[in-house]
């Protein structure tokens, strides 16, 4: 674990524990091995002998692994205290599936291509002799009609008309899809509506298509487009005295902030003990879960939906950033490792880059009086990973600010998932991107974790509201005054966003008062403004993805309490997610006010694509932020070097 | 005018005709000489033919400058053919007055120091030796209490506690303020609350303050704090084979995108004739207005409120953009020239900034299979203008991808504006932040304009939301169903935003069929989430900002209708505003569906202080975007040049 986030004895451990288990039990395929994340009591007692006293001999928190293992086809889970070397516990999590399995998923994809009825079909489609027939296998549970306990695999079916590996499939999608068992059988085969009037059944007709079409123009990969635009001139940064950040193991220092950066196959990159100046602000930051449902109500498209960190993995997903040329500047790669299914370490190198970038002026102000202009520079650290879940590609990035700020993007890009539809029509249900493809709309909900340890672990969410005084002659008598309105949170809720009274969602420690302007030190989000889900509430998607009803939710920190749509998202029938966990506490266990609390923010697009997302998607980005409000005494970036003209930066006048 | 938009004769015939003008009007003050917008029909028709065949010999449309004078005491407008060389009409503005005058409070603030009752209470003040008084004016129209159609200017006193003429005197905010008519003479003296209970009145005993305290960190200037953080390590941009730009004039050229820039006093920078790839796109985009009430509603606070555009000007308060070095790699710069007092030139250098920046990745895509990773790099060109606006900074940008989708961003930067406050207690009106130093809580509205010529002059506001299908068992059997709602609008209209529906407006051209998408061709306003003005309807502020009600507005296009405040915006009483426009049509006039339209987006930021925003603010961001939707049959930055590893980009390995 050269990532894990805790000091220590290697992960050499887990390897001897596993062995042993291996010996015992031959058939066990190996689906996790991960760090469990430390008790917080332990870790906050070990953090505050860290930074009190550096020096200081002092006992690590006990490490322990995580491991899922299918044996005999039950899936079972077993804790490994890596000090002890010893499996401590081992449950079965009977009717619970692990996260998808890019080994099965290949063997689906060969048993739906050899199966003879979907062989059959195929022909029948009487495709030109150059295709290669593509299948995309994407995971579901159960839709509650065709109830089944086992997961499922969708087969959906494009064509390559190319030799080349790399060319667009999604520019063909064919008019079938195939239903898959654990058992590698095909149970069940679908032809894909081709009108909105349309409703797949079984084996069906289906309409005719123009399977002969090149679409010139679906290609991105340069060896498949004509030759780029040339106009682009190049653009070079140059540190010569090495980037302002200094790395021990996972450890981060740059610009008085510190942190400790982790990565899991499922939430991939997470962030801990962040603090600037030593002072304590968040215990860890990660994005928890993401859901993208798909929005056609005609079958089989309601199957479409994907929980790509709860069931595929972020970490598992994440690209390797030396390949691609990511970033610009000096960059230190982290590295990680995951488990084969046989139980050796796979090793993922280059899963998170660190790198900086300049992001315009921090401060400027020009005296009027003397015409002296003072500008600051602002420099942001970037600690950025990137996932491919099929079609799709999501940049996930922190950056951190000279003035104490901390921003959460999210970059959506890649390829449309596509669907047939009938040449020379439109759709109710998404775009026409190409002749005969239709590009489905969907939502992207993603759900950011936020642990806060404002000044300490107790803490509270405040609402606060500004509103209009009341036209009061006594009070307001040019009926131009306005006040805020802050409401401290008392339980574990959700809560929605609102501009049109510029509702603000502090998280405040109220027992520790900033000096200058008397009140309690806090930090506050800045939420991204979206839609939230959406399908019905009865629906199989809103049951299982709890965190999308509401855009911020407060609820007290309990230990391995990380997923807000549950442990096991597609697979859960509902009842597993945030809403679940605060509807089924005792009343004395949902307090939230100078308590330690989690806070979650749900926000995301409602994505109806454009002709302009294919055949490669542009980045849509999405940006959260974390502030600081009163919890300086003074902008914490004043004390940054002032740009010199003609001095810093490399500055050259054109003409 | 080396900034104006039209080609054609040099301003040397403005001054021909302004020298005539003086010659016959001795006495008169020169307060603005511009270009007028030529009418748009001449304009668009020459622009048909430049871009349709740019080498045949045309005309251009007249030009015409506009001049305003202050003769005998009285504001004229006249109006002046550049062609003819001639005052082509000369017309009174009774009780108007122009914008402010920079000279005219230089003598403002010295009248005001100079007056006996203000020098006795300065004196009762009992400063430090070391202490220089600094009197801030602000003007003001009427708050229709005390009514006067003359201008007022309320003067707010501080003090500077060190010699250097750059040490912040906002840190040191004194309990006076007078009010100064256009006679120079000061009519009224308050002294200012020092609690929130407090009512002010003229000439009452002060509380007490300590005025003796330095406020050690409300110093910004490098002279005067101590050494900056020096863990910053320098960071270089360099373009070995110059910019990707190019410009002629005032036009600029850049992948694919081209566009003239303009500049005049009032708006600052204004943009035109905005097209990619030679398709017509904005006829005209320019921050149109803005406005800055303070939410104190204690006498005489609410007198507190700018229009740094229609009042102040932002082509007069733009910056010198060569002095403290706000850009990095090759910059082109754009001068302007303004207008002396006495009618000469007044060249303002370096106003805007053209240059490029890196912004990440543009698009990427890992193909699974394969393995294969394709990315490109998103470039952006921004132009860039900075205005001060006696404390506060504003950062202007519009920004250009190679996506075709545009970016405007402003930054509010600078020094917040302070009061007095009784020192150890906290208000309802803002926040503490240095001893004795409120800074009150207030808004931020600016509205862009938004002129489009999506694929021609003719197009049409589009709302659409997505809403759940209804859970009926035939349509949406799995009750995941959504689809979209468009309505275009059809009369001139304000609209709101609203998240919870993704509300999106789209600006389409309806006769305009994408061939891909079947669909009409747009472009989309991506809004900035924002509260709208605070202020009672019945306020002087909000008759003066009626822009400030709706977040989304569309009116026909009207020549000479740029400002969603009116003309003269402090000075109004209302009903000079978009909604006024509005009201006093024909009903007739009101149609705006498949019209020339113009769409005015408001957006701001209600800004109760941080701590952190004091000495000097940190930037706070605002971004509105422009993107296409199914206006290009693809992504029109697919054919950007892959990054290769290794090649592009100067990327060095840390470690």
């Amino acid at each position: 674990m050269c990532v894990g986030i805790l000091p220590g004895p290697s992960g050499k451990a887990i390897a001897a524990a596993i062995t042993r288990r291996r010996i015992a039990d031959k058939t066990c395929i190996f689906r996790v091995v991960t760090l469990l994340e430390p008790l917080k009591k332990d870790m906050v007692h070990f953090l505050e002998l860290e930074h009190g006293s550096p020096d200081i001999a002092r006992q690590a928190p006990p490490r322990t692994a995580m491991v899922q293992i299918l044996a005999e086809g039950e899936l079972r889970e077993l804790h490994v205290d890596l000090d002890q070397q010893a499996v401590v516990s081992d449950t079965e999590l009977p009717g619970r599936h692990a996260h998808i399995d890019p080994e099965f998923m290949k063997q689906v994809e060969l048993s739906c291509l050899a199966d003879p009825e979907v062989q059959r079909l195929v022909k029948e489609l009487n495709l030109p002799e150059e295709a290669t027939v593509v299948v995309e296998p994407w995971t579901y549970g159960t839709d509650g009609m065709n109830d089944m306990s086992e997961g499922l695999t969708m087969c959906w079916f494009y064509m390559r008309m190319s030799s080349d590996p790399d060319a667009n499939y999604y520019a063909y999608p064919l008019d079938l899809c195939a239903e898959v068992y654990s058992d590698l059988q095909v149970k069940m085969i679908y032809r894909l509506p081709s009108t909105d009037a349309d409703r797949a059944e079984f084996c069906e007709h289906g309409q005719e298509y123009d399977r002969h079409k090149i679409h010139e123009g679906s290609e991105y990969h340069p060896n498949l487009t004509s030759a780029p635009r040339t106009t682009t001139k190049p653009y070079y940064i140059s540190q010569p005295e090495g980037p302002s950040f200094s790395i021990q193991g996972n450890q981060i220092t740059w610009e008085k902030w510190t942190m400790r950066v982790g990565f899991n196959y499922r939430e991939g990159m997470t962030l801990h003990d962040i603090r600037y100046d030593n002072r304590s602000l968040f215990y860890r930051l990660s994005l928890a879960e993401m859901f993208v449902p798909y929005g056609d109500p005609r079958t089989p498209y309601p199957r479409k939906a994907a929980f790509d960190l709860g069931n595929d993995g972020a970490g598992i997903c994440a690209n390797n950033l030396k390949l691609g040329c990511d970033c610009l500047g000096h960059i230190k790669y982290f590295s990680s490792v995951l488990v084969t299914p046989s139980g050796l370490p796979l090793h993922t190198p280059n899963v998170i880059c660190c790198h900086e970038i300049d992001d315009g002026i921090l401060w400027k102000h020009t005296n009027p009086r003397t015409a002296n202009a003072v500008v600051a520079r602002s420099r942001v650290l970037v600690l950025q990973t990137i996932i491919t879940a099929s079609n799709y590609e999501y940049i996930f990035s922190f950056s951190f600010s000279q003035d104490a700020s901390i921003h959460y993007e999210i970059r959506a890009t890649g390829i449309l998932s596509t669907a047939p539809i009938r040449l020379h029509t439109t759709s109710s249900y998404g775009t026409t991107v190409a002749p005969g493809v239709l590009a489905p709309n969907h939502q992207h909900l993603f759900c950011l974790r936020i642990d806060p340890s404002i000044d300490g672990q107790r803490n509270t969410l405040v609402v606060e509201e500004s509103h209009a005084l009341p036209p009061l002659p006594h009070i307001n008598p040019h009926r131009v005054g306005y006040t805020t309105l802050s409401t401290p949170i008392s339980h574990e809720s959700g809560h929605d966003l609102d501009h049109s009274t510029n509702r603000t969602f502090k998280i405040l420690n109220e027992s520790v008062i900033n000096p200058t302007t008397g009140t309690p030190v806090g930090y506050k989000l800045v939420p991204f403004y979206s839609q939230l889900l959406l399908a019905q509430p009865t629906s199989y998607h809103a049951r299982r993805s709890e965190f999308g009803k509401h855009a911020v939710w407060v609820t007290r920190y309990r230990d391995g309490e990380l997923y807000p749509a549950g442990r096991f998202t597609m697979q859960s029938k509902g009842g597993e997610g945030i809403a679940s966990w605060i509807a089924k506490r005792e009343e004395g266990g949902r307090g939230v006010r100078g308590e330690d609390i989690v806070v979650w923010h749900t926000f995301g697009s409602t994505h109806n694509p454009r002709a302009e997302d294919w055949p490669v998607m542009p980045c849509e980005k999405m940006v959260v932020g974390l502030k600081p409000v009163n919890f300086f005494e003074r902008n914490p970036g004043v004390d940054v070097a002032v740009a010199r003209a003609g001095e810093t930066a490399g500055s050259v006048l054109y003409q």
